[in-house]
C-alpha cells in the first residue's frame, strides 16, 4: 500500500515517456538477448524514456517449446535475469525501469498429475536499481493453433502494479489480453493508469487489424491507456511482425511502430495520476519507484506508422522469415534449384532480398525434358540479380539409375526430382549452404511434388503461399524495382523476367507436361484450398459456400491423399523421449547449449 | 433417483459377468470400428456377459489429433454412434449394455477464447435397447508427453452411474483415473459397486506395473472393484498394449488380459449390490437398466495372463507397431535396404514377423566400400527367412554424380546413402511397397545417419531402440526359433546369422570405416543417451549421476547437433492452416474421408 505523495497533492494527471522496444530475440541465445536488452535500454535512456518494455520471453526467445521442461534451461534463464539486472545498473541504467519477459519456474503451489516438469512460468519482471523488483507470470496459457503453452507452463496468478513518476503501471503478458476476465479486469479495478502488455504474437494476414481492435477494447475495459509491445523477427516457421501500438483509455490509437523491423517506439503520455489510496487486492503486487509526477513538459509528436498493404506485408514476412532462418541457424549462404519456373524464381528473389544475391547459389539442373526456354529464363534471372550460378545436367545420372531399374510413370518422374535434390544436398554438404526449396502451398497441398525430391530442403520460403499469390507477389516485387523499402535489395530493374511470370506452369518431368493436366486451374483451385485447408470446412460446407461440387470432390481427394503421404513419410525417424511415443517439441533455431560442468 | 428394488430386498451382493473387449480400432475408420464393436459385443453375449466395455474413442480410433476440430468428423462420429446403437438392437444385441468411447461435442456451456473449434468431447456412451442411454465425457484432459487433449477437447463434468442387475456401475475415461480428485472420488461417494474405466493408454517399457498399481490405488479410493479396458494395436508412432485388468475393491488383481493381442476378458464378479437409496449428487446421471440382482451361480475361473518379460514385450511392441503401420496405411508389402549389418537385419526380421517374409522385399546395394562379408551375410539372412531379394550395385550411379560434382568427406559419404534411398524409393513408387528404414536410437540421437539417405522411409521400426538393445533383441529373437509366440513368424531356425550379430558395426561409406571412429563405444554411450534423451537430465545432473564428464560433454554435443539438424531439414515443407504458422497435428493413419455430398 502506498502513502499519498507529498507536494501539490492531489495530482490528477502525470506525464510519462515510455519506450517500447520492438526487437528481435533468438531462442536459446540468453547472452545475445541480454545484450539486446542492454543496448536498447540505453537507447531508451538516451531518448529520455522513463520506462522501457521488451517483448514476452525476451531473454529466452519465443517459442521455447519443450526446452521449458529442461531444468538446466530454466535455471540458466533465472540466472541470466539476475545478471541482466546487475549489468544494467553497472552500465548506468539502474534508474530506468526495464520490463522484460523471461522463463521462470514456480516453487510450491498445487501440483497436478501431468503438470509440466519443473512447473515453468512464462514470466515477466521489472528490473530496477540492479535488482529484480517484481516478477509475475502469464495467467492464460494458449494451447491452440501454433501455441502449446498449457503443455509447458503452469499459470501465474499475480498482477504487478508499479508506480512510476506517479503513474500506476500494471503488466500483463500476451494471451492475458485475449482472454475475457483475468488480469485485465484486475488492472481496471486496481486503478492502473497504464496497462503494459508484453507480447510474442505471430504474424498472420490481416491480424494487425484484429490486434488493434483488441487493444482498444481492453483499454476501454481497464479504463486506462494500453501499451502493447510485440516481438519482431522470424523464428522457425513463425514470423513476428512487431506492429507495437499504444492506445488511449478510449481505445484511440496514439502511436504505432512500423512492421517487420526493429524499432524503439518512444511516446509521451499524459495519464491519470495514481490515486491517494488504492484498493486492497491480494492478487496485486504493488511497488512504488517514484510517487510524484514529473513537472509538466511539452510532449513530442508520436510515431504513427502506416501499416503495409497486403502484398507488401506478405512479402516482408517472407523475406524476414527467410533471413532469420538462415542467420539464426548459423548459415551465411543458400543453395537452390532454379528451373526457369515462377516458384524457384520467386524464392531466389526472396533469398536475394533476405541475404543479398552474393550469398545465393543457384543450380540449373536441366534434364532431357527441360525446355530451352526454361534454361534461358533461368539464366536471365541469374544475370538480373547477380546470384551465383552453375549448371549440372542430370541426364547421365538418370541413365545410371534407369540402367538398373525399370521405372515407369510417376516412379520415373520422381527419380529425376530426387536426383536434383541429391545434387543440391551434395553442394550443401560440400560448401555449407542451406538448401531452400521452392514448393508453393497449392502444389504442396495437392501433393504435386516429390518427397525427398523438389520438396527436400531446410527452408521453404513460399510453402504457405498459394500459386495465385505467388504470381501476385512476383508482379508486386517487380513493381518495386528502383523504390526503397527496408526489406528489399535495391535492384535497379525488375528482378524477375516477365517470361517466367507469363509462362504456363509445368514440372517438366515428362514431355509436354503441364500442371493443368493433373490439377484444376489455379483460379478455381486456390479458393477451394483456402476454404478446405485454412478454414477446415467440410465437404458440405464447401459446396454450401458456392464451390462447384465436382471440383470440391476432386480437391478433397487430392488434399487428403497428399496430407496422408506427407505425414506417412517423415523427414527421417523422430526419436522420442520415451522408448515409444512421440518426438519432443523443440524449436529448430536454438542457440542455447547445456552449461559447461565448470559453471 | 432409483426406487428400492422389490424382491428379497435388501440384497447385499450381486453377481455380474463383465466382458472387457481389448480390441484394435483404426483412426477414422468409423464403419470398420463399428463392425468391430458389433462383432465383439456378439462374442460377449455368446459368453453370457451382462455388460461389455470397449476402449476410449473406440468408434473414431485414438488419437484423432486435430481431426477433432473438423465439424464434419465430429458429426460423422455422432451419427455413427446412433447407427451403432440401432444396429446392435437390430442384430439381437439390444439387451446387452455396451459401453464405448466415441467423439462428441458440447452444445452450450462456457466458451473460452482459443477453445477448440466446435467444443469436441472425448466421450463415452452406454448403448442399450437400440438407444444411447447416457453420454459422458472425459474430465481431465492430458496435455503432456504424447497427449494434446487440452488442445482438441473441452472438459466433461458428468459421472454416469448405471444399475445393471442390481450393481451401480460408474464409467470414467482414462486420464480421469490418473488425476487426483475428479470423477473417481465422485464414484466413491456415489456408492458405485463397480468403476469401469475405458482407456487408450500407450505402451511404454514397464508401464504395465505402473498401471496396475494405479488401478489398485483408485479401486481402494473409490471403495469398489475397478475394471480397466485398454486399446491394443499400433497407431502411427504409438503402440497400445492392451493389458486390460480387473482389480477388487482392496486392489487385488482379479483378472488380466494378455498383452499385444486382441482379447475378450470375461470375468464373473461378486459386487456390492446397489443401496436402497443413493446419495443425491447433481453431477451424477443415474439410470436403472435392471434393479434386481441375478440369482446366484458358480463363477467361472478368471483369466489371469502373465505379463511378458522385458525383451519379449519390446519385441512384441515392435512387431505390432510395424504390422499396424503397414496394414492400417493400406500397404501389403515393404521394401528395405539390407546392408549385412545388425540394424537392417533386425528390421527385416521384425518385418517378417509382422507381415510374413513373402511380403518383405530386401535390396542389397553394395558399393565399392562394401565388404564381401556384408554381402554374404545379407544373402544368408535372405535364405534363412525366405524374403524376396534383389541386388542393385550403386557404383555407376555414384560415378555419374562424382563426374559432375567434386565431393569430399561427409558430402561424398552422404551421396552414397542418398543414392541407396533413391533406389528404394523408386522401387516403392514402382511396386507400391512401403519403405522401412533401419536407424536405431543411438545413431539417430547422435546424428550418425544421412538425411534423405539411410534415414529416408515411411516407418522406422527400431528408431526408439538403443544399439545395445538391438543386439539383445536379435539374440532374444534367435532364441525363440522353434517356439510358438503369437507375434512371431514360425521360423524353425535362427532367422539372424550369428556373423551379423558379432561383427563390428560400420556404415561402410569409406574404406575401413567403423562406428567407433566417430561415436563413443555403445556400452558407455547408450546409458548417457538414456539419461540425456529419455530423462531430459542436464549436464550437471548427468555428471552427478556418475557419467564420465568428458563423455557427457561429447554426447551432449553430438545429440544437440543432431537434434538441430534433424529439425532443421523437414521431410518436406509442412503447409499450415494459416498463411503463416505451424502444421496442423493430424494422425498419419486415418481412414476417414469427408462424407460425399450425396450423403
Amino acid at each position: 500500500m502506498t502513502k499519498p505523495a507529498s507536494g501539490t497533492y492531489p495530482w490528477t494527471v502525470a506525464h510519462l515517456r515510455i519506450a517500447l522496444a520492438q526487437v528481435n530475440s533468438t531462442v536459446g541465445d540468453l547472452d545475445g538477448n541480454a545484450d539486446t536488452v542492454v543496448e536498447w535500454a540505453r537507447r531508451a535512456a538516451d531518448a529520455g524514456a522513463h520506462l522501457v518494455a521488451f517483448p514476452e520471453m525476451m531473454l529466452t526467445g519465443y517459442p521455447v517449446e519443450d526446452l521449458a521442461l529442461r531444468a538446466s534451461f530454466v535455471e540458466a534463464s533465472q540466472r541470466a535475469l539476475a545478471r541482466l539486472a546487475r549489468r544494467l545498473a553497472d552500465e548506468g541504467l539502474g534508474d530506468l525501469p526495464v520490463v522484460t519477459g523471461y522463463l521462470d519456474r514456480r516453487t510450491g503451489g498445487p501440483v497436478r498429475a501431468g503438470q509440466p516438469a519443473g512447473a515453468p512460468l512464462n514470466a515477466a519482471a521489472w528490473l530496477h536499481g540492479g535488482e529484480v523488483l517484481v516478477r509475475s507470470a502469464k495467467h492464460h496459457l494458449p494451447n491452440y493453433g501454433v501455441f502449446d503453452e498449457y503443455r509447458i507452463f503452469v499459470r501465474g496468478d499475480r498482477l504487478p502494479v508499479v508506480r512510476v513518476h506517479g503513474v500506476d503501471v500494471a503488466t500483463v503478458i500476451c494471451e492475458d489480453l485475449w482472454q475475457d476476465g483475468g488480469p485485465v479486469g484486475v488492472a481496471g479495478t486496481a486503478g492502473a493508469g497504464l496497462l503494459l502488455a508484453v507480447n510474442a504474437s505471430p504474424y498472420e494476414r490481416n491480424k494487425d487489424d484484429v490486434r488493434l481492435d483488441l487493444c482498444a477494447r481492453r483499454a476501454r475495459e481497464a479504463g486506462c491507456a494500453l501499451a502493447y509491445v510485440n516481438m519482431v523477427g522470424g523464428q522457425d516457421e513463425l514470423v513476428f511482425d512487431g506492429d507495437s501500438v499504444i492506445v488511449g483509455s478510449d481505445g484511440t490509437p496514439l502511436a504505432r511502430a512500423p512492421q517487420f523491423v526493429e524499432h524503439l517506439l518512444v511516446t509521451d503520455l499524459t495519464l491519470p495520476a495514481a490515486p491517494a489510496t488504492v484498493p486492497d487486492d491480494a492478487a496485486v503486487d504493488r511497488h512504488v519507484l517514484s510517487a510524484e509526477p514529473l513537472p509538466d513538459r511539452p510532449a513530442e509528436a508520436p510515431t504513427v506508422a502506416e501499416p503495409l498493404d497486403d502484398l507488401a506485408e506478405i512479402y516482408a514476412a517472407l523475406v524476414l522469415g527467410t533471413r532469420d532462418y538462415v542467420r539464426k541457424n548459423g548459415f551465411r549462404s543458400v543453395v537452390l534449384g532454379l528451373s526457369g519456373g515462377i516458384d524457384s524464381a520467386l524464392v531466389a528473389t526472396i533469398a536475394s532480398d533476405a541475404i543479398g544475391p552474393e550469398h545465393v547459389h543457384a543450380v540449373l539442373l536441366p534434364s532431357r525434358y527441360s525446355s530451352e526456354g526454361s534454361v534461358v529464363d533461368a539464366e536471365d534471372l541469374v544475370k538480373r540479380q547477380g546470384v551465383n550460378a552453375r549448371t549440372v545436367p542430370i541426364a547421365d545420372m538418370v541413365e545410371a539409375f534407369e540402367t538398373q531399374l525399370d521405372l515407369h510413370g510417376l516412379a520415373a518422374e520422381n527419380l529425376q526430382a530426387r536426383i536434383r535434390a541429391n545434387v543440391w544436398m551434395a553442394l550443401s554438404n560440400e560448401h555449407g549452404h542451406l538448401v531452400l526449396t521452392g514448393g508453393n502451398k497449392s502444389e504442396l497441398a495437392t501433393g504435386y511434388s516429390t518427397l525427398y525430391g523438389d520438396s527436400a530442403g531446410g527452408f521453404a520460403p513460399i510453402k504457405d503461399v498459394f500459386k495465385l499469390t505467388v504470381w501476385e507477389l512476383a508482379r508486386w516485387r517487380n513493381a518495386q524495382a528502383g523504390t526503397e523499402l527496408p526489406f528489399l535489395h535495391p535492384f535497379p530493374h525488375e528482378p524477375i523476367p516477365e517470361a517466367i511470370i507469363v509462362k504456363e506452369p509445368s514440372a517438366e518431368l515428362r514431355p509436354g507436361q503441364r500442371d493443368r493436366d493433373t490439377l484444376p486451374e489455379y483460379t478455381v483451385l486456390d479458393p477451394v484450398l483456402a476454404d478446405y485447408v485454412e478454414r477446415d470446412m467440410g465437404r458440405d460446407a464447401l459446396v454450401a459456400a458456392g464451390h462447384d461440387p465436382a471440383l470440391v470432390e476432386r480437391t478433397i481427394r487430392l488434399v487428403d491423399l497428399a496430407e496422408y503421404k506427407r505425414r506417412q513419410y517423415p523427414p527421417g525417424p523422430k526419436i522420442t523421449p520415451k522408448n515409444f511415443g512421440r518426438d519432443r517439441r523443440l524449436p529448430i533455431t536454438n542457440r542455447w547449449r547445456e552449461p559447461s560442468t565448470r559453471n
